[in-house]
């Protein structure tokens, strides 16, 4: 497996890095972004990673660009992976219509089983697979795994967790798309990846998975009370009521006047930065 | 004078606007970003103000976007404004040549005197006077002013302390262009708004001011080492002479391994936010 390192910027005494890759998984070339603390340099260091998913529209970049994260990642001695949304290049069919919802940029982190998405749209296998074997592999990271993004990232963190027992051992989201067999995204989406038998999209949806899930990682998430997408698509209700139907620990932080952009999640990654640190020390 | 908002944001429990107004100096309608920290709206609030100028090619976005200055301006109780780096709109002639190193998004902060540019690249009494009487009556602002900026605003934050001695408390700045005059995005931008005259750049230099300034204001300036404009375009060891020779109390800090970018600003914001906030108390 070679890894094409495009660029090298130093930040906050860390590095962030931007590396390209040919992807097994979704049968094309991807990049993705990493941040390596000062700690990293340390020799034989093994560090737990974060796992960031980004969300409708994204690339690798958002993320590392506008959250503010590196600062609290180089104190907490914290890797940061953030994949792109999607597989890419022009051998990837995308929207038919050109919509900026579905396709490139819109992955949904699942993996598709209808034609002709399936043969490159499997983000999941690419996010809980291939991706971590690459990073504990190739740099000095440990399979101490944490995972959290935002919006259909949020959507993406919650089903790899509650899919994958074992996988992780702490979980957030910003703004997830909870409930995605109910909103016009996650129909979009599901009816074309996953096809019209709605029993197929519960595999691929937080509040129905949560219902079952073999492990109870507590959920930080936190959603802003302006949020644009709130009622018809995020329902943190849906998560709220599943999560106490089930037991399932879930914090569920309802932010007054935040919006859906990086400037609500800049003003809270700190927190879900120790959040996951906690659960990935030692 | 009327003020448009055109978005409003939460961040670090205070506001991200952008707003557009009329500029009289500019004689074309302009957008600025201002972030209100949460102390702006305590009752009779008069809080200080850094002004941020802003690099090649940027507008208001880039450094609310990517600095991550907000979490900590919202601990100093400390408004900041960043403008556009020069005038716009299809009234304003740009590059002939569609370079991105003048015209739009290159005015360079100073006041042309040479057709066509004249008419609208002022630049320089935008950012110093207009823009400020504008925060200042309708904002919960003082005059209490900082000013700082990057590679081109950092030439720009330079020259409007070093040219108008009591205006501002601090000054401070990211990979300045130091010597305007002998550089060349300097030459080229000089050439054009000002004429061939060499001996009108000294006014916009920060090399060439520094010797007669009225005012010696502390200067802070970090550069990166890795930073590919360095040696061609930025020449910190040219302020750092111009400095000496003159007596002006400068401290200039090499940061290894950084390059001209965000992350480097971003490294380093907060020890240029608490330099300018310990000026500007009281």
């Amino acid at each position: 497996m070679s890894l094409e390192i495009l660029s090298t910027q130093k930040s906050f005494g860390g590095w962030h890095k931007r590396v390209r890759h040919h992807s097994q998984a979704l049968a094309c070339d991807m990049v993705f972004a990493v941040y390596l603390p000062p700690q990293a340099e340390q020799p034989g260091a093994r560090l737990p990673v974060l796992y960031w998913l980004s969300g409708l529209t994204c690339t690798d970049e958002n993320f590392m660009q506008k959250a503010g994260a590196q600062r609290v990642a180089a104190e907490l001695g914290l890797i940061i992976v953030a994949p792109d949304t999607s597989p890419r290049g022009a051998e990837v069919p995308g929207d038919p219509d050109g919509a900026w919802d579905f396709g490139h940029g819109a992955g949904f982190y699942l993996n598709a089983t209808q034609a002709p998405w399936s043969r490159h749209y499997r983000m999941h296998d690419y996010v809980v697979e291939e991706l971590p074997a690459l990073i504990e592999a190739n740099l000095p990271a440990s399979d101490r795994r944490g995972i959290s993004g935002h919006s259909m990232g949020g959507h993406g963190a919650l089903v790899c967790a509650l899919r994958n027992p074992g996988r992780y051992r702490s979980v957030s989201a910003f703004a997830p798309i909870t409930n995605p067999m109910q909103c016009p995204w996650g129909e979009k989406a599901f009816s074309r990846y996953l096809g019209d038998e709605r029993t197929q999209w519960r595999e691929w949806d937080a509040c129905a998975l949560i219902a079952q899930a073999a492990e109870r990682l507590p959920l930080l998430v936190d959603q802003g009370e302006a949020d644009g997408f709130l009622a018809e698509q995020l329902k943190p209700e849906a998560l709220q009521a599943a999560a106490t139907a089930a037991g399932h620990p879930l914090t569920l932080r309802l932010q007054p006047g935040y919006d859906h952009s990086y400037y609500f999640i800049a003003s809270f990654i700190e927190d879900h930065l120790r959040h996951h640190a906690r659960a990935l020390a030692g």
